[in-house]
């Protein structure tokens, strides 16, 4: 089964290269405008982009979920990390467990560029996020954050990789939202600049390919 | 291994609709122009649809000579099929068996729009050929086709189907040939309206379904 699509690994230069080319980073496109390799959003789900051998298919989820992860450990190691200040703060009311997590978490989530202020009673105030982009809402997810911090139900080699990697599996693009054609081309040119472009923080594929050949052979042409 | 993909029957319905929504037929395109459902054509060799349930893959050969297929066994009960006045005659001169062929089917031929004079020694000049649109070009093909039935090899229930059935294998939009957006949207609106799209004139198929279900399994989300 696993055989029918190859593991992504010589084919990701390629997509690399598709997506630098339509970006323009490379310089002049080909002449036949409709011929040059697209990104193709199917389902408000998949990434689909035409490869050297055949088709990648992208999780958009697992894409986002990767890059976050990746710049949320980068953010730990910044002097000031980028931070969003909210025009309007937001406060929430916690449960014992989840007011605990915060006071354990407290500083690391500040030099992830949270600025919280407790506001009596188990309520917090929120007033600035870490920026990692527009797609990305940490103070939505950030509730969530706590449980899954409180819940312990997060892996991670120390606590810096359990609080990015439940933040940006919380604060991902989801299934199901459609994008933009830029924000394809951006959500890839970020993924193939991180560590490990092929698996999200799950360990699950972030990227699975359909060779031609494959198409082929189940067109009865192989 | 049949399993991993669907065969196509309750989603091609939705695959039409999707193609009759995209070239307006069925009114106003709903607002999100990024969101629309579109064909997207794979090395010059695919055409992918988003569907119902997950993705089609249509082979843009198969698809093309089944829609020709079906077009030259009608023109056959024509009284005037299409013809396309050549605006230079093309002269072929052919082999033994070849003329042999022509002789026999120059009636059949004929019907289906073939204008052709003999022009001395085993010589042929063709001025008109089938009017099957902008990608069918008859005329390069006429000497595979007569080589084809000289050969014998095309099967075919009588000598209409044989003819139509090399015609159209010949004739037909190949691999490799980038296809404008409004070409593939004509491409799958004629073969929803042939009799067989899910199958090329050899038994093969023209169109495989990727499910949802089948891409979440092996993104290990299933």
């Amino acid at each position: 089964e696993r055989g029918r699509y190859a593991a992504p690994g010589e084919d990701q230069l390629a997509l690399f290269l598709n997506a630098r080319r339509r970006t323009g980073v490379d310089g002049a496109q080909p002449g036949t405008g409709t011929r040059a390799p697209g990104l193709w959003q199917l389902h408000d789900t998949f990434i689909l982009a035409q490869t050297g051998t055949g088709l990648a298919v992208i999780d958009q989820h697992s894409a986002h979920e990767r890059i976050l992860y990746e710049a949320l450990l980068a953010a730990f190691e910044l002097e000031s990390p980028a931070a969003q200040e909210l025009v309007f703060p937001r406060t929430y009311t916690l449960g014992p467990s989840e007011w605990l997590a915060w006071e354990e978490n407290a500083g690391l989530l500040a030099r992830l560029g949270f600025r919280l202020e407790p506001f009596g009673d188990r309520t917090l105030a929120l007033h600035a996020v870490p920026d990692l982009g527009p797609r990305f809402h940490p103070e939505d997810s950030f509730p969530q954050l706590l449980q899954d911090l409180a819940n312990g139900a997060v892996p991670g080699a120390s606590q810096h990789h359990r609080i990015a990697s439940a933040l940006a599996c919380r604060g991902a693009i989801k299934a199901g939202q459609p994008l933009a054609p830029e924000e394809m081309d951006r959500l890839c040119s970020d993924l193939f600049a991180t560590d490990l472009p092929a698996a999200d923080v799950h360990g699950r594929p972030a990227i699975i390919q359909i060779r031609l050949e494959d198409l082929a052979r189940r067109f009865d042409r192989g």
